[in-house]
């Protein structure tokens, strides 16, 4: 078999057949496939586009490329949870130790943040001490010991996606929607959890805009993690404006417990629940989303949720106590100002890309991998889509590193905002939940 | 400016703008795009397409990339020639020295043969002594000095080019028309010549199989060409057959010696005519092609073409007496073998990517850049399409390294000779004459 051959025939669009694709990603992982190749076929695929059977081909391929939790190391059912990424988005958070606490197991591995996007590995890293780099083995003894683990995607596990997404990150081939369904489901099939929840973000600050694509996307991702023999379910969720208040790291991490103390905002609560709801069904621990949910409002008033997340803090290496104070831990940045309201009106948008964007330059997000992460800068929003606000009202409160910093993050952070002069209706965050065929 | 923006727009079908074509070129020269950027570029362009305005402004950026020969460093007019590249195409080694036996300076930049194609470079490599590598000033003082020389195209002119077909040839994107175009017109611009033929081949052995992609490469060509300021013509020639009788390196200098003699194959003659006839037009040198013929003809019969590559090759570092004893220095394979008809019938086809490969198979040429090349070895087609054969009349002779080598080639040459019982008529080898505007 011959690569070139091989893109030549993607560039055509023609369909590659099993053989091929298996040939594909071994070159991938074996480094025997050089990166201008492997870009040519990034391309190819981009263009021409990949069938559905090519696309679950090479999720399985990319799935078997490395080390996998073998299905069955913690008794079933064990969850999972991916998010498409966002702003704001601290989800992963509260879901874990929501489900856990519900008596669900959760094995959980998440990714770094990139670009205007925020990911649970650095929000985690702001609390002292806590490791997310657990071996294999570590991650499904927590699992088993506590019901719960949330640890970073090592590059052991799918290291064909490792190298491709590297690839894809600098050859403008992120967005094609089988790209980002095999190399998200390869992930999740390798972290050994038979019942997945997806939460696919559209609008302005998510990776795909519009609302049928991120519906192609859940679509295209459920029917490959059901033919794999799993238990399926998406959310569509909204990411117009930034989720919850917080944007940042360790200021989403204390969004994420207010909200496990029952105190959170509402729009991170609903996603949350949602995601926590239709997995209890999945995981037949509840039989309709109604009864899932009002168990799940019992675990939260119950604190269960709260004493959870301490549970997996300490389990994973960070302060006994974190969760009764959580404020003497997290770092928080010196210098701090307000964004205030210059005019009176009704907030009609809250643009999550600008925000993120201004939460990178910050420092709380990286441009390039591998970049260092300021965990205590960020922001809070005291103003979202459908309030009404009068002149000199506080829009967020900022938290920079330094003065100039501030300046120049209320500045990008003031065209973030859009006003009407009628009131304007607070949008719904969830759009939709797909639900899959049974494996 | 940044790469992956511009990467992005060509994957949408976005127009490139000036600033952004020339900031592709000068990072493709100074190394600071890495080959995986630029692969996905060649693949989004090749999905894509580029436009008629790109396609010029890409040709000229390239153009300008290194060396050029400076307009006026030889009086004017000063033809260059370009083929697309066949099977037995030994047309440079018969066009050049008869046009400036004519009395018009010819300046030949050529490349290496690749694949089942044969390079100029590479033929004129059996003459013993013979350098190819001139300095752009040594080529220069050469055309003034005796009114031709073929100098390999060194990686100082368009090195632009270079690094681009190499990631071309390993890439999938090499049968694109505009980079095809872009990549040949750069070269021909940058050799300084004021007139310029195009040779573009169709058929079985071709670079572009259909005609009417022949005819828009060279349309193409012939506006990027017509818009530099120089002036073009060309012709479309078939390659479902190789040309001529030899297929190989030092047999086919043979086979031009022969031909500028006055007793070449027909179809050879044919090409070479054309070409140096239209040069000679489009170089004022005669107002009509036929009167040009005319004189080219006389020419040949006057043994002052065959003299000028005498001269050529002394010029250039080969022996004094070679155009009279060329036996005494060309090499010559040790074995050799026929292939004779199994059957009666009329040939009706002699497939030329086919012959090609079996000359490549037997050292001819060569799979890789770089690789070494046989120059004895090849072989002789003794029928052609719309001959009539008889059992074991010889098809072809074959020149080969080894017995082992001389019993597959034979195998596979079988191969690309088909019948038929009724009587097939000789194709013609020129399919049309494409004239461009005056500049």
């Amino acid at each position: 078999m011959n690569v070139v051959d091989l893109i030549r025939k993607k560039r055509d669009g023609v369909e590659l057949t099993t053989a091929e694709i298996r040939f594909l990603v071994d070159g991938v992982c074996s480094g025997q496939i050089p990166d201008y190749q492997l870009a040519a076929f990034l391309m190819a695929a981009c263009c021409r586009g990949l069938g559905r059977r090519e696309t679950m081909e090479l999720t399985l391929a990319m799935a078997e490329s490395g080390e996998q939790v073998r299905p069955g190391a913690i008794p079933p059912p064990v969850v999972d949870k991916h998010s498409t990424g966002g702003v704001g988005d601290k989800v992963t958070l509260v879901v874990v130790p929501l489900l856990a606490a519900a008596g669900v197991r959760v094995a959980k591995l998440s990714g770094r943040g990139l670009g205007h996007t925020g990911g649970t590995v650095d929000k985690l890293q702001s609390i002292p001490g806590l490791r997310t780099d657990l071996s294999l083995g570590e991650f499904v003894q927590q699992v088993r010991r506590i019901g719960a683990a949330i640890a970073a995607a090592s590059t052991e596990l799918v290291p064909a996606d490792a190298r491709l997404y590297a690839l894809r990150d600098v050859t403008a081939t992120v967005d094609s929607l089988p790209l980002i369904a095999s190399s998200v489901m390869a992930k999740k099939l390798a972290g050994g959890a038979d019942v997945i929840v997806l939460d696919v973000k559209h609008g302005r600050g998510a990776l795909v805009q519009e609302v049928e694509d991120a519906r192609r996307l859940a679509e295209l991702m459920l029917e490959i993690g059901t033919r794999a023999g799993r238990r399926m379910a998406a959310i569509l969720s909204s990411m117009d404006q930034p989720l919850g208040r917080a944007v940042g790291n360790a200021n989403e991490v204390e969004e994420a417990i207010a909200c496990l103390k029952g105190g959170g905002p509402p729009d991170l609560e609903d996603v949350a629940m949602q995601i926590a709801a239709v997995a209890l069904c999945l995981g037949k621990e509840a039989r309709s989303v109604e009864e899932a949910r009002d168990r799940l409002r019992g675990v939260l008033r119950s604190g269960r949720a709260a004493e959870k997340l301490g549970a997996l803090v300490r389990a994973q290496g960070g302060p006994v106590d974190f969760l009764e104070v959580p404020q003497r831990y997290l770092p928080k940045a010196p210098v701090r100002g307000q964004l205030r309201a210059s005019r009176a009106g009704y907030v009609d948008a809250v643009d999550a890309l600008q925000v993120g964007e201004v939460a990178c330059g910050l420092g709380a997000g990286r441009r390039l991998r591998g970049q260092p992460v300021d965990l205590g800068v960020g922001l809070e929003l005291h103003a979202k889509i459908g309030d009404r606000v009068v002149p000199g009202q506080p829009l967020a409160t900022v938290h920079a590193r330094s003065a100039a910093d501030l300046e120049s993050a209320l500045t990008a952070l003031s065209c973030a905002f859009g006003y009407r002069n009628s009131p304007v209706q607070p949008p719904r965050v969830l759009t939709a939940t797909l639900l899959a065929g049974d494996p």
